[in-house]
């Protein structure tokens, strides 16, 4: 605790709130517009509940996980070596946390059988979040790609399940042909299209393309590709305004602002070490009793 | 996940690793000698595993929680509204995480009772952290300052859960009466040096008074108080180096840090929304493959 702050105490703990199957497919169908407005949708992806709240009260209309963020935060490297459970659990705080809708990365699915998509699902739909990521690698390189048959059937059993629960989740299927890269360079932009045309059929909302930056690529992907195009954004990447002149639907962020944030945390750290002063600390902090208005703000 | 890391495929999760009691014990030690050292011991207080392991990179010699940052990270506001198993997870994950001696704030123990205080002991310990605060306000207001006699079976409980459990914890027995603040001004000092002189002598390693920048008051406590004196950092308050010159054995930041991260986040969210770019998340981020380096760092 650090000090006394007039007006949280009878703030409610925002864990055991728990949201209808209605209000969920509402927000699911909310979340499946902004991929289609006039606007692109811009995701500043979230590691924690504070950073969800934060971006939520900024006005961002939807709030993205970022697994890698999630999974250094708990104390793991990128690549499923947290478990679905511990993901899931983070996703169900932020997703209780606010009320616009919340997609969630997450990985692979966490597991290699089909079966594992619908537990995944499932989870999902119980933690409250209403969208997903899902990749075609399951592991740290290019032999973890997955055939494009299976995933092709990850992403029919992702569909299914979400009907069958009773929330049409949006799905956001990834390729990361671009970004490990996998396969022959000249081939890459063929391959990309392949996939995502496959993804989409199959019933992906939207299709991730993480690892391309050039915007004559990008450009020729929105083309070639049925359905919203998600590009990351990347340095020496086009801006946003950029990506929306080209058609791109969707720009999220990664681990981007996490690892900003973390950036920012150890400028703090070494001018402490270095020059015994709190100047960077000081500059620009959110104020504690701001933070604990945001944190106390009851959800309803 | 976001992409591929050479060489971090055959992490393990940090999770499981357990610590023996030696062990924990010697670490104990290890921070106890850091409040009696030649120099200051300077905390930059952390609210995950990420931001433990980044700190400890930087060779901080030992590391805090912030009560505060973590409660707000996992959806709550300050004040114990957190649960003490949700709490001390986290603290878990941190001090298996790293090598150096954990000291964990645990507000005003987590329950109003004595045996409270047993039980938080044994759960810090089984964390795996070595050192906590403790506070002498149980809520939000002065109406909540627990009387000094309690407070003092409270600290000389804790004392006595560390001893049975074998590992000698370094207790940071904390003041309210200036950071509430509580009670007329002009006894604040008295009542001040009464508290922390009655805590020293119920086992306290170390005094904390959060809520004095005043460079005279400070000097001041130094010599009334009887044992090492904790400061935290504050806007217009003395740096490190005035601190140290001043004989103060430790200065913290409490949720300054995360707060601060939170407020580079705020600012790449309004770039984001206000000029579509990404120059503040890109300046000083730590590099993906370098966060996937130190999470992967084995601990031992």
């Amino acid at each position: 605790m650090l000090k006394k702050i007039d007006g949280h105490g009878g703030a409610v703990p925002l864990r055991g709130l728990t949201m209808d199957k209605q209000g969920q497919a509402r927000k699911a169908e909310q979340l499946r517009k902004l991929h289609h407005g006039g606007r692109i949708l811009v995701l500043a992806n979230v590691w924690d509940v504070a950073s969800a709240r934060v971006f939520e009260e900024m006005g961002f209309p939807a709030i993205a996980t970022t697994s890698a963020g999630i999974a250094a935060s708990l104390g793991y490297p990128d690549g499923q070596l947290i478990s679905r459970e511990e993901m899931l659990d983070v996703v169900g705080r932020i997703a209780r946390a606010v009320h616009v809708p919340v997609t969630a990365d997450l990985e692979a699915g966490y597991g290699p059988t089909i079966e594992d998509m619908t537990a995944t699902v499932k989870a999902m739909a119980q933690a409250g979040a209403v969208g997903m990521n899902l990749e075609d690698v399951t592991g740290s390189d290019e032999s973890t790609h997955v055939d494009l048959a299976t995933q092709v059937e990850k992403i029919q059993t992702i569909r299914r399940a979400g009907e069958a629960i009773g929330v049409p989740l949006v799905l956001n299927a990834r390729t990361d042909v671009y970004l490990m890269p996998i396969g022959p360079a000249e081939t890459r932009f063929e391959r990309t299209v392949e996939r995502c045309r496959a993804y989409r059929k199959a019933g992906a909302d939207c299709l991730f393309v993480p690892g391309v930056k050039d915007a004559a690529t990008i450009s020729k992907l929105v083309k070639a590709i049925d359905g919203p195009l998600n590009i990351l954004a990347t340095a020496g990447g086009p801006n946003v305004n950029e990506l929306q002149a080209m058609g791109v639907a969707r720009v999220s962020m990664g681990s981007g602002v996490m690892r900003s944030a973390l950036g920012h945390a150890r400028r703090v750290g070494r001018e402490l070490l270095e020059r015994g002063t709190f100047e960077s600390m000081l500059d620009g902090a959110v104020p504690f009793a701001e933070l604990m208005a945001i944190m106390s703000r009851q959800k309803n």
